[in-house]
């Protein structure tokens, strides 16, 4: 299946010079959406990895989905607040000023090897910061799985060091 | 499986007063997670559903594993400014003030049956602009479907007139 078909493109979204790309029109097509699981599924089924961690709010979408079908936990990387039990916090730089990611310290007690999962990478300033918040929780980071990678901006670059997958590539 | 002893309670989160509802603990749980998954996929296999509809960001959690499981679309649900294209729009009430939820206009073009997946039920305002939403966009509800219910908040009240289920009701 040609993915990139079923992914539509908005110009000037959220500013104006953004080709941005559109998943949501992958996922409210049964075929499309259950192609791209299964494909994930085959990439990751006889991986050694006990744990899913997915990133607020689109990393959840694979994320969960990849936990149930593998019979793995998920953990849940979200933004600053919304975690109501102690976390580990990491910081990620924006085009202006910076912003946080947090997970629970014990997110990980059901495992070590952790997947990490997000729909796109760009810059790869949000993953990385989930890759730290692993480790600090005592945790290994078995690849950087993406639905989406925007080349032109480097993201791998950023993350150095770790394995990403991405399934469908801009440049 | 008794699933409250998955769920964990943090008191005075988000603020004093309120006994906090933690599912991260049940999601990272690989036995407790599927057991939930397996129940809700149960439930609605044999239910005329077209389309899954989640609401950000905990409704993605069990919403896209149900759509994936019984091969259907995945709809987002998502706060303001969040969708790139065409959206329809509904309001409700928070404590102070209002807040307003999204959805792609063009979304249930491949089925107007939907089921609409959140992971709380509490007052209900949510769930019910959420309600409104699939129905300007051409839709039915044909069912609300909660992970927990906080019964002394009569969410079921405010949603009347729809089918509602919850896995977990604590009163």
């Amino acid at each position: 299946m040609n993915i990139k078909e079923k992914i539509r493109e908005i110009p000037d979204f959220p500013k104006e010079g953004i080709l941005f790309r559109d998943i949501t029109t992958l996922l409210k097509d049964p075929e499309a959406f259950s192609y791209v699981a299964d494909e994930l599924v085959k990439r990751y089924k006889d991986k050694d990895i006990d744990m899913i961690a997915g990133i607020e709010s689109r990393g959840f979408l694979f994320g969960t989905i990849l936990a149930n079908r593998l019979g793995k936990g998920f953990v849940l990387i979200r933004k600053p607040g919304k975690l109501p039990a102690e976390t580990v916090s990491a910081e990620y730089e924006l085009e202006y000023g910076t912003d946080k990611i947090e997970m629970h310290v014990d997110a990980l007690d059901n495992g070590k090897n952790v997947l990490l999962v997000d729909d796109l990478l760009a810059t790869g300033g949000t993953m990385k910061a989930a890759c730290e918040l692993v480790e600090r929780a005592g945790g290994r980071v078995v690849e950087c799985s993406f639905l989406v990678e925007l080349s032109d901006l480097k993201g791998k670059d950023r993350l150095k060091g770790y394995d990403t997958f991405s399934m469908v590539v801009y440049s």
